[in-house]
This record gives C-alpha cells, structure tokens and sequence, in this order.
C-alpha cells in the first residue's frame, strides 16, 4: 500500500508517518519509483506499537526507538530484550550523597535483601525507588515507606502472572512484544487502576465501611 | 529567611524559586521592603513538595497547581482532596467509537462491577484504563485483558493499606499530605518496584527456578 493508505487504515497522519520514518521508528517501505514508496501490514502493526509507545506509554522518541532496536535484534532472548525495554522507559536519576539518600539506599537494598531478588545493581530502577524513599523521608512523610513491603509483594505477584502470560505465548517473537507492552502499558494501566481502587476504598472509608 | 536563604536550605535555585512564586505553587513572602520578603518553615516545606510533585511525580505545572490548591482549601476532606488530586494527575483521555473502544469498555464495566468498586463515571481513570485496553486489543495482545484481574487485586490491596497508614495519622493535613503523596510518588514508586520484581522474575524463570 502507498502512505496514504497506511494513514488511512493506521489513523496516523502522513506527516508523523514521515516523521518516524527519519526517526527510525518505522522501517522505510520498499522504493517503487524516486518519490513512491510501497508499505504492508509489517509497517502497519509497527505503527501501531509506535503510538502505543509513545501516546499511551509516554515514552520519549529516544526510549521507544531503544526498545524497537532491541525487538528487531536477531535471536532476541526474552530476558535480555526485557531488560533493555525496562532500562529505555525507566528515568535515569543521579545519586546524591546526603542522610536521606543513604538511609533510602538501606531501605531498598533491605528489601531486595529480604525478598530474595536477583537484580542487577545496573538496573536504573534502584535509582529510581530510591530516589522517591528518599523524597518522602524529606518531606518528613514515612507512610511510602511503611508501605514499601505492600508494593513489593504486589509486584512480585503481577511479576509472575506476566510472566506467566508471556510464557504461554509460543514463538519468541511473540512473547517479546507481550513483555515489552507488559511493561510500555502496564505502568500506566497499574496507575489508572489504583485510582479506580482507591476512589472505592476513600468512598468506603468515608461511609464507614472500611 | 530571605530567598536565598530558601534556596541554599532546600537546594532550589533562586530564579526556580521565582517562577514558582510567579506560578502560584508557593506563596508569596512576607514584604518587608519593595525588593526584599521574608520567608519561613511553611515556604521551605511547600518547596519540598512542589519539587517532588515535578521532578519525581512529574506532573505538570497546572496540575501541581491544581494539587496544592486542594491541600490548601479550608475544610478539605480527605475524600475530596484525594479526587482532586487524583483527577488532577491522570491524563484526560477522548473516548472513541472504534469497536476495541467498545469491547474494552465493557470489560473495564465488567470488572469495576464485579469487584463492587464504587467510582463515579467521572473519575478520568476510567477513560485511561479503556484507553489502555483498546490498544492492547488493537496490536492483537490479550495478555493485558487476562492480567487485568491481577491488576484490580494488586491495586485494591494497596489501597485498603494506603488507606489503613492515612488513617494511622492525627490531623487532617497529615493526612491529606500522605494522601497526595501516595498518589503523585506512589505510582513511580510501583512502576520501579515492578521492575525490580520483573527482572527477578525473568532471571529465575530464565535459570529454570521459575
């Protein structure tokens, strides 16, 4: 099909298909003549994954095209191509050196101790937990922190139904795109249900249900 | 304290701490002189919390605006403060037409019915988790759908104990504090904790401990 029907059938304007095409997001359709250029369902189904990324995930340009790169390198293994994925969507965050940020650092490295996980120590999201403790002990709020063992047991169990899900699947290339959605979507569908959830526990509260 | 007092203690800029004045999200000094003002505790908390509502909750200006007006309305209840906060920091979404719309519609109907939840339809989560669930449907991926359960318990669980530590503090503000920060650090704090708890999971399942 020419790039107005991948417009058409993908809902994507013809200029923000242009657009990832210089961005390397999308792969260029075969050439017909100097000016034309043919696509297929391949560049469709990419583009959907693109807008997921980007629209419904928040990725930035730089993190989704990390992610495509490490979906499209031959003989993927599901374990490292998670890892990349979960690396481009995770902030990178500079360590600090004050009271706050040492004690938050104990606190998490307990946790994992306590639980039995293997990570590695380059996985950025240590940072990033670590960083939101140590914001929270700032601003004299220990609640998150009297919470952190509720989050890591919801954690580990939403783990290991993904994965569980993902292992289902049969070929790799499949169970790739199912870990790298699990992760793209599921931050923010985790985000969206809690409000749901809590919206219900403050109703119950505030009825005396609770 | 003067202003650069204020931002030698909090580590905030003094051109920063201007724009949030400008901005509405601290208020204004104490005017001592037509160029000087006087600042106190009250300032030096309030730009703790504005800098972990952008730069680790990373709302938006507008909605930190939104948040802390909230907090600072006389007689805010909990469960008031709590929706607009919330409200304030979920993404608004446009409902479409297309049928993945409507099929994830009616399985987000299905689950907060089937859960009991009550959340009124004007809760903006809602529109985020259809969003979410159609365009998992769109790329073909059913992994979400079947996971969404898992989701509900994982958050229905978190908040029934973020309620029970809200509910563990004295005053109004300290609650409605914790309150706000669960949400705006809260969901960070999850996504990062999941990844944790992803890469050990695929670390046990890739060494067949799984």
């Amino acid at each position: 099909m020419r790039i107005g029907e991948l417009s058409r059938l993908s809902g994507v304007t013809v200029p923000t298909i242009k657009y990832y095409l210089r961005e390397g997001l999308l792969p260029s359709g075969e050439r017909t003549s100097p000016n034309q250029a043919q696509y297929g369902e391949v560049h469709l189904q990419r583009l959907k994954l693109v807008r997921a990324m980007l629209d419904v995930g928040k990725l930035s340009v730089t993190a989704a095209r990390e992610v495509l790169a490490a979906i499209d390198s031959p003989g993927s293994a599901l374990h490292g191509v998670l890892g990349v994925a979960q690396s481009a969507i995770t902030p990178r965050v500079a360590a600090s050196d004050d009271d706050n940020w040492k004690a938050a650092e104990d606190l998490v490295t307990g946790l994992v101790a306590e639980k039995g996980w293997h990570v590695k120590p380059t996985n950025p999201a240590w940072q990033a937990v670590i960083q939101i403790m140590a914001t929270s002990r700032d601003l004299g709020q220990d609640d998150l922190a009297a919470l952190l063992g509720d989050y890591a047991d919801a954690a580990e169990r939403l783990a290991a139904a993904e994965l569980a899900a993902i292992g289902r699947r049969s070929d790799v290339d499949s169970q790739v795109e199912s870990a790298v959605l699990g992760t793209v979507l599921g931050d923010p569908l985790m985000a969206a249900v809690r409000q749901l959830a809590r919206e219900d526990a403050s109703y119950r509260s505030m009825v005396g249900e609770a």
